[in-house]
């Protein structure tokens, strides 16, 4: 009873060992990530379509449950980009940007994902999320990335722009390039730049001055920081935000508002396809993150698990003003470095964002919303990484195909198409690529009992053997190839009296195979040509005893290739 | 250049060897099939909706045309009863049976049909016919037999009723049962009876009376044309037709005429799926009949000629008032069992057919329907067969749940519902299967260099040793599974110092597999674990090659794995 329950409440596990040390170390985590997260959760509520708050919100009560129900001990959850994007994808189909309606509909995403994820991990559905290949998820993630810069190039610029695909994006953008507000660009830029600067310059500059490495650390993560108080004050003290410049603005002070997603069945069925996706998208996000940071540690994830603990996140976010968060890279990468050593560092997290939204929010009313901008299109341009292209290209033809078709269909037509087109794509190519195995004709390595193939090796055979190494498990979509194959070597070739096929590389034969198999019995006893097996595995023997087609089967089964060609060569008169 | 043109000519080969003695066996062959053909023909059309003649016309010209492209020596060419069935439930959800726009949306179904079995040919796609397991096709087979036998109970019960699933049908027809005219239905059982009887009864009562074994199989193959003659006579000398027994009527008496098939976008569209579905599932009948049939002879058939042979068959077809048509079982073996040795035979069949259509069309004004039905609902019974639901809950689960899957959803659903979900849930299955494969940890058997699962045999391991063997290639969807196994089972126990995976059964590492394999790479270095990999093949290790994954390697690369063990094993003080 005890140990059930410690499965699905990983908090009792790590809560019996929790001490005044492990405390401290807490504490020290929380402060840093709580500071980072402030804009990063404006900023990223803003790339949603949502007001600002909604970003801190869906911070808060989604990071507690995830502590009380998730497996990672240091993974930060909340609003992340690529999710966010997808969120504003989602919604700007259904309902128009900036109504009431939106902010509902944000809430109902969060919920059906919460629950899809709650449902994949109760019923150990979590195997779904490895159909997004490497080659997809990379392609995805740079061209989400593209897509979310260009997006937040209007709030650089101070103008209005829509789209969530590149194209749209551009057009939108280049048609309302007569409104720029000067000043907005001015801010706008200086604060990208600043960014950068903080990531590539800052720590060589603070290091010639001799300041201590871990300092340099702290100081990286929450220079962003300065930027906003920065341009707030700016704004504030010149009264920018009569000049055009667009602004925060009054930001409720409150703590996360109790609230129902709306579940219209029409709202529902819009969102399904969406809230999938998003799970799984999220998902294989925040779990490729876990098991990064939890093997550093020798600690074990449970996907399942994470499964649950991410689906209680998201529910909690739609009850509390939010939208679909995950756990996201930057956040748990910073979590794990500022020395978290249990998800309560996560919950302390949450208190300090709590204490931001109650008391803090009047601070940001003059924050431009250039800053923010500029904030996510630092962060995200270092998704932008096309060397996935060279290597693809350079390891294998088909995983290049999946990361350019997942690039190429995402930037023109938007996340949901692109990453679908993707998966499909690779399932297609991985399904191609085993319906026409590699079937080698071997031979006898002179002097030894190896057999190699033919075209490879110096190799003995005999003309009336022909022996078949299948290098695929046979399955329905290679199980005719290997008729015709077997077929047409044996048709044309008059001396053949036995065909071996050496099984030592199939893992499985499924019952459409193993019909092949009888047909190709059947064919070559036509031909007067006896069929043999050899090398047959243990799973795949005791699979073929449970049909006919050992009992007519016209030859034998050999333990060994050399056993089978030994046997059956023609004995020296 | 004349090879060339002999590959996609196939007359050209074995026109050159063609003498008198072959042309006797032709002639003999074609006159059986024809005799048989003309009822057949009659009754598929009925089948499809269409009027009798298009049975006969159906069958002319396509048969030409496959004996000039097709490969196979023994297929017989025209309508058969799966893919009339999939015409009529194509065609009745665009346009309402017994109009023009229906006979010519037929003719449109059967160009586009034959079009993309020729550009399938041409560009080498018929793997794509792979994909429909043999499961599938079973249920699929028995499935369509039942639906078939059930449309025909409205022609011997004289009613009217709709519906091209199960379900439509039971409520069509028991809505229509007031209707029933009684003489129709004494007619159609009679029938119905008789042609069981021929297939069953009669062979052993003409052995009784003496009679060679081969003038039974003749008489059995062109039995079923005088229950044609009685019924016809029955119906015109006690005038029955004045008494609602339903008649073919008035036949035209002509040639094939030339038609022009409707290139209506709009039509088009709404017929793409459904001709693909008939041009996969056509073919794949077509190319299992005429490989079986040429094995015997040792003969070969093409499988991307054999597209090419029905393309050209089905434009033929839809120039010339016919439909969708395919190589059909039953008039293949009797083609290659009465003796035919050249594709001439089917032409010297069209010659017979377009004579019948040409004279012998008055001759059927007063053929009841009744009879028709009675044709295909004894033809159509062979087809069911529930046995496969046995077999393959023996052999396998998953096999088992395509087979029944496919059945239910053609009977609730209709014929194109049922093997797209059949098809789908066939792929899925094999991914799920293969997205978790068997992971074996293995140990040395003593006093041998075999290392084997530890959990099925009594064998050495080292405490400080992980040795795994991957039974499948690694790809995307089975690449995190392989991550978390590992992690999982070094994480637990700190002794580990090595993990060696035994790689004689990966045929292939695609670019997400070998992500993940530096993934494990790094995460067991960060447990102060090393990889290593024995067993490598040489197509994989070329692949390997290619990434960065060799040189980041923390171990070593063994030829066998019994080396590996003995190189890493702690040595004794």
């Amino acid at each position: 009873m005890k140990t059930q329950l410690i499965q699905f409440l990983p908090i009792l596990k790590w809560g019996q060992d929790y001490n005044r040390a492990t405390l401290t170390n807490d504490l020290v985590a929380a402060l840093i990530v709580t500071i980072m997260l402030i804009p990063q959760s404006l900023a990223y509520a803003l790339l949603a379509g949502l007001p600002p708050q909604a970003g801190l919100y869906a911070s808060i009560v989604p990071i507690m449950l995830y502590a009380v129900f998730g497996t990672s001990r240091s993974l930060a959850v909340g609003p992340v980009a690529v999710v966010s994007l997808m969120t504003a994808a989602a919604l700007s189909n259904i309902v128009e940007q900036g109504t009431m309606g939106y902010a509902v509909a944000a809430l109902s995403l969060a919920a059906l994902s919460g629950i899809i994820l709650l449902l994949m991990g109760l019923f150990r559905l979590g195997f779904i999320a490895n159909f997004l290949s490497h080659p997809v998820i990379a392609g995805f993630i740079t061209a989400s990335g593209i897509i979310i810069a260009t997006s937040q190039l209007k709030n650089v610029f101070g103008v209005n722009a829509h789209g969530h695909n590149l194209l749209d994006l551009v057009i939108s953008l280049s048609s309302h390039l007569s409104e720029i507000n000067w000043i907005t660009v001015v801010i706008g830029a200086s604060a990208t730049a600043f960014l950068f600067w903080i990531r590539k310059g800052l720590s060589p500059f603070l290091q010639k001055l001799g300041m201590p490495k871990h300092v340099i650390g702290i100081l990286i993560k929450i220079g962003p920081v300065a930027i906003i108080v920065v341009t707030t004050l700016v704004v504030w003290g010149f009264d920018l935000a009569q000049k055009g410049v667009k602004i925060v603005g009054e930001v409720p002070q409150s703590l996360p508002p109790l609230t129902l997603p709306s579940f219209s069945p029409d709202l529902l069925g819009q969102l399904l396809l969406p809230a999938f996706l998003i799970s799984i998208i999220g998902f294989v996000e925040s779990i490729s993150v876990a098991q990064t940071l939890a093997a550093k540690k020798r600690q074990q994830i449970n996907p399942d698990q994470e499964l649950i603990g991410l689906g209680a996140a998201n529910i909690g976010a739609s009850l509390t003003g939010g939208f679909p968060v995950t756990g996201g890279f930057s956040r748990s990468v910073v979590n794990f470095d500022a020395g978290a050593e249990t998800p309560a560092a996560g919950a302390f997290t949450a208190i300090g964002l709590a204490f931001a939204a109650l008391f803090l929010t009047p601070l940001i009313y003059f924050l431009p919303k250039a800053t923010l901008a500029a904030t996510i299109i630092v962060a995200v341009l270092s998704l932008v990484d096309f060397s996935i292209l060279k290597r693809s290209w350079k390891y294998a033809k088909a995983d290049f195909s999946a990361v350019s078709v997942t690039i190429i269909l995402t930037l023109i037509l938007g996340v949901e198409a692109g990453v679908l087109a993707g998966v499909i794509l690779s399932i297609l190519l991985h399904l191609y690529k085993s319906s026409k195995p590699h079937i080698a004709e071997v031979g006898k390595v002179p002097g030894t009992h190896h057999y190699r193939n033919i075209l490879r090796h110096d190799v003995v055979t005999d003309p009336t053997i022909v022996s078949l190494r299948v290098d695929e498990s046979l399955y329905f979509a290679n199980a005719r190839y290997l008729e015709d194959k077997i077929h047409n070597r044996v048709a044309k070739d008059k001396c053949v009296r036995h065909v071996i096929l050496q099984c030592s590389a199939i893992n499985d034969v499924d019952l459409s195979a193993l019909e092949s198999l009888e047909m190709i019995n059947e064919r070559l006893r036509e031909m007067g040509v006896k069929l043999h097996l050899s090398e047959i595995k243990g799973p795949v023997m005791d699979r073929l005893k449970r049909g006919h087609f050992l009992s007519h089967l016209s030859g034998e089964i050999f333990l060994s290739q050399h056993d089978a060609v030994e046997t059956l060569k023609p004995k020296p008169v």
